[in-house]
């Protein structure tokens, strides 16, 4: 079918039918990723849109979980956003997955309001990021908020949900307090938490959130997702969620 | 000295050099109290206003543990007040502990702003309360906002806080995006939070979270606090914090 990978690229196997071309010298998928579209619950039929996609992973494991269901990835880096279709193509998926080269803070005015069921976001963690060696790197622009605060991406989120939409959003506990707040300020409201801790006894390094366009003040917090078992082993959680075992 | 225990109350042994007095068929403090009075970090000179105070538990936790610092308790209830001031005078610390009668809505305006170091709460946990068949009792007034909103606490608090003042709070993990929303609208930035869980494969049924005056938007998402290792048998941490093993 004519898809190269090029000197310096990887293909994967995601273990769920489809394959995932990574620039090895770039931001690979991390268990975020995976985590992110394990915890996303998805109607048949939904309109999702992963925004900041990178190399596509969350897209085609959203695909692989729920078959019937359109996603459009947002991806402010061509180059990413390149890699990106190329994995589309490699898995004929060009029907059902469009990766669009666009910015977070623009995508209300690309897409039109109230456009998704569903929006997904594995955002930059971390504030600023100006001063940093290399501030427009790729890797840089993928981990700090270089080019789109948290702010814009849940503000942008809101617009383009349909009343009822879901949102869910990977960050860092750290931000836990500015995430809530701004959330019920764009009326995404927080419906469901879940923290990933490394080991049982260890503060979170990881929080999964849901929010519901227009929903009632009323969150669940779910139990603990524990990564590892011991170091090196991961836990019956994680080995379930990465389809090693049932 | 002539406190006298009354028919129907109940003298209870604190553990930690003080006793208090309880009514058996009113409101009889529980771990969240005890939690509480745990998680908060309390300096020495310390000017602490515990919000809905009871029957006193949490100044006679405070107190017990920090020494040198001077507890007011708020109470809306005249009885439960009366109890509280009996045990206080019980334990000689009528220098340490005022018991003052009065409402959360009114606290500001009763102290003065600005007057605390440190505001403790465990507020009630449910939403309205109406329709309840005994809407005024005791009990519905403990556990229901009844007579004060949680924006209501919040916000007193924060204006009976000095500027980088600590307030800590127990509450229900479902009320988790209201109280971080509510807390950063009136600049007391959620900066601590621990989960307490039943048992560790359980949901959360308490959150602890401390705030500061005027603090920066970064929070510490504590390792999750357990309370039973197996049923009937409490966690050592747990144990720990009760006193009985160090």
């Amino acid at each position: 079918m004519g898809i190269r990978i090029a000197e310096g690229e990887r293909l994967d196997d995601l273990q769920n039918g489809y394959k995932i071309i990574q620039d090895v010298k770039d931001f690979c998928f991390g268990i975020d990723a995976v985590l992110l579209a394990w915890f996303a619950r998805v109607k048949p039929g939904a309109r999702i849109l992963d925004m900041g996609s990178g190399n596509g992973i969350v897209p085609l494991l959203l695909r692989a979980r729920y078959g019937q269901v359109h996603i459009t990835g947002l991806e402010i880096q061509e180059k990413s956003a390149a890699i990106a279709r190329r994995s589309v193509a490699y898995n004929h998926l060009e029907d059902d997955i469009d990766i669009v080269t666009g910015d977070i803070k623009e995508a209300a005015a690309i897409f039109g309001k109230a456009s998704f069921s569903v929006v997904t976001v594995n955002p930059p963690y971390m504030t600023g990021g100006h001063g940093l060696v290399n501030e427009r790197s790729s890797k840089t622009i993928a981990r700090h908020e270089v080019l789109c605060s948290l702010e814009d991406v849940i503000s942008q989120a809101s617009l383009l949900l349909q009343e009822r939409g879901k949102f869910y959003m990977v960050h860092r506990p750290f931000r836990l307090a500015q995430i809530m707040s701004l959330m019920v300020k764009y009326n995404l409201e927080p419906k469901r938490m879940q923290l990933v801790h490394p080991y049982i006894d260890k503060e979170p390094n990881m929080v999964l959130i849901e929010g519901l366009r227009g929903g009632n003040s009323r969150i669940t917090v779910e139990k603990p997702l524990i990564v590892y078992r011991k170091p090196g082993v991961y836990s019956d959680d994680i080995m379930q969620i990465y389809g090693r075992k049932e």
